[in-house]
């Protein structure tokens, strides 16, 4: 049960808003939605004790409005404020207003969300506390630098936007010819992305995995992991399906793993949930890349292997609670994936807004839905595609993938294109079964884009 | 995966088709539902790989129309059958024409369905195999007889019919006026209820626990249990809620109740998923009251707690494969409650048959539900009124309770009337938070009758 905040503001919407509504009442809190004038429709928005219109759909005008979600704050009388993922989550802008309003941002502080987001001084970080990196430069701003540097960590070599996030301003240089060209185009694709022209060149680990440890701190200094999350399957750097435990790794890189996240996560004295995420190359070396201070989309796969409620521990947190779980404490029970659901082509992957005609969704033994979308729903336009997220657990990696057919197959979503066939064709792939595959797979075999 | 049996029929509708529907496919057999002419907007019609039309609405000539379902068999070449709950679940004489057949009957042998279904036998062989049975008579013809019993036995006494089920055909008498003037009248009921007039009378325990211990047994005489589940939450012996484990027994209790159990399976050599039924006094005394040889409308509970598909199990054991799971493997973890929303006005429980408008279902982290609803569907008015499970999983019975009391209040079901209010107000009773509530319960706290 929640004891100083009482009274929560979710400055987000759809499924994850949903996610945040249920932790909060289940202890006992008020929760406050916010819905933008094209979420008139959206469930969160009638699930919530209160809710409030913050402004017009395009979401500059509303979720990333600050002023409008502090007049929201203020007019409701809210104590706190659950960010979400995307739109403010990492804005250490609007977590510093609230850290000076006295209004709690349920998060880590301004301070550790602003060097967790600037990839050149997370990088630094990470190699103080002796958590492996990638080797690679700090930012550069001329080519004759990137050069040198290139030569000396050897090609092919990563140019990755210093603020940047979501495979955006990233670019691959095989040799010094496509580094000249593609430099000055990384430089500007920052900067209109991002605000920040900066990159930095790292060593390309060619076709790795992408795996991420979550890991939950509170403001005592107790910092915890809950194992890892395999999330290489992945187009054009967005996560599609994800898993815990990895079928890759075994228990001493787990361990080691585990051990360099907490370690990342006390050297910025992080607090609440987060992420650390790794790469890891085909000979099982991993490679800090970035820390999320935030929920991910695939934090119920986490859930389901560990028993362990992180939207529930991240506001238990922020209202002063001590951590009770202790690092042995945490055994992985099964195997969990999560698929998801968008509302997209499941070939091209392009959005497909549109309205929900017909819906059964997926249920029984195993089965999780995670979801805001209904019968006569109109998925909106203006934000991401994310319509549900199907979670299914198994005692092996085996029954778990059976139950994802079968659970796939189930969902009745009539009116509009989904990547459910996606998924299903990946529960047949070869690579995927054995758990082998890399965060090429979805490009290389799926969309026949050579990377 | 299933390895002798592939086509599976499953005589029965709604949710527990759903369930049969959902661990055939992922066991990688084919389904084949069966539906009336009153269930063909009824979703496991849709959901199975196959369906048959096996008659008119009125059950006696669609589910219960033996001649109708070999029909069914016969043209889509099933090669077993699944019989679900009610209906023809624990009908011998099916059971047996499955067996002359060939058919796969998935369930206990047609002989141990006789018998456990038969209340006098099932006593008898409780008896013998050294289980806890309450003081009482065999069947009795003359009121001379009963009355000699109950003089013996003590008043109040119970008068019961010896086939019956569910409550019908039974009487409480508490003193020899009373027993002379019940007597006929039971055993009226009995053959009008049961076709077989006979009647046994016990010692009635007044307020009794009814707590029930889940049992699978496979071929080759293994048997385990699953632990209890606490069913006391009845209204006129339906069921409403139950929960594991029960919070009223301890560890001692539980282990006994499983043990003799178990002692109860084996000496009617039980094979598959059953329940011995237990009443247990206010001292923590057990009395044996019978065995159901087919899967509880209410499994889910040990599913959430134990990890064990049920289901699955019952199609793996009637495949004739070896159970895999030990005894001491059996480790409960945490505590799962489940709702029956029923079609039903919330005080008088009468049935509210109708169309579903608009329906959001909850869901997120700890939440099942075992549903055939859809929006749109109309709950037709020949079946039982069971519309949803909704089953929470908590790492404590507070936390279960405080997740129930969210995903009650998240369901939105327009169009009908649904047992979601009782639910709601059962969790704010303080005898069902202490956990010391009896089968009394409802019908004395909720619906003001004496009992």
């Amino acid at each position: 049960m929640l004891k100083k905040i009482k009274r929560i503001l979710i400055a987000n919407r759809g499924e994850i808003a949903v996610r945040a509504i249920r932790s909060i009442k289940e202890l006992g809190g008020e929760s406050i939605a916010v819905y933008s004038e094209g979420d008139k429709d959206c469930i969160h928005k009638d699930l919530a004790d209160i809710s409030v219109c913050i402004g017009p759909a395009n979401a500059t005008k509303s979720y990333l409005n600050i002023p409008a979600l502090l007049s929201a704050i203020d007019l409701t009388h809210a104590d706190a404020v659950y960010p979400g993922y995307g739109f403010l989550a990492e804005n250490p802008t609007f977590a510093a207003i609230c850290e000076r309003s006295n209004i709690k941002f349920i998060g880590p502080s301004s301070e550790t969300i602003k060097l967790t987001g600037d990839k050149a001084q997370a990088r630094e970080a990470a190699k103080k506390a002796g958590v492996p990196i990638i080797p690679g430069s700090p930012p550069v701003e001329e080519l004759k630098e990137a050069l040198e540097i290139s030569s000396e960590i050897g090609y092919p070599v990563l140019i990755k936007a210093a603020a940047g996030g979501g495979g955006r301003g990233m670019r691959v240089a095989h040799n010094e010819q496509e580094l000249a060209r593609l430099l000055p185009l990384a430089q500007r694709e920052a900067e209109s992305s991002f605000g920040d022209r900066r990159v930095y060149i790292e060593k390309f680990i060619e076709n790795p995995k992408h795996i991420e440890i979550q890991i939950l701190a509170d403001e005592f200094g107790n910092v915890i992991h809950l194992g890892e999350r395999e999330c290489s399957v992945q187009r054009r750097h967005q996560k599609l399906i994800e898993e815990s435990p990895s079928p890759f790794i075994d228990e001493k890189i787990r361990r080691e793993m585990g051990e360099a996240a907490v370690k990342f996560a006390k050297a910025v004295n992080f607090t609440g949930a987060g992420t650390v995420e790794f790469i890891v190359d085909k000979n099982k070396n991993f490679y800090f890349i970035e820390m999320n201070g935030r929920i991910q989309v695939e934090h119920p796969v986490t859930e389901m292997v560990t028993g362990v409620d992180i939207v529930s521990w991240q506001l238990k947190i922020a209202d002063g609670q001590k951590l009770t779980i202790k690092q042995e404490e945490i055994k992985p029970n099964g195997h969990a994936i999560e698929f998801r659901i968008n509302a997209e082509d499941p070939i091209s992957f392009v959005p497909q807004p549109g309205k929900i005609e017909k819906l059964y969704l997926p249920g029984g033994y195993g089965v999780r839905v995670d979801t805001h979308i209904y019968q006569g729903y109109t998925i909106p336009p203006y934000y991401d595609s994310l319509m549900a997220k199907l979670i299914v657990w198994g005692k092996t990696r085996e029954e778990a993938i059976e139950r994802g057919k079968r659970a796939l197959k189930e969902f009745i979503i009539e009116g509009l294109k989904t990547t459910i066939p996606f998924h299903l064709k990946m529960l047949e792939h070869p690579e995927f079964i054995k758990g082998t595959y890399t965060t090429s797979l979805v490009d290389k075999e799926f969309l026949g884009i050579k990377v």
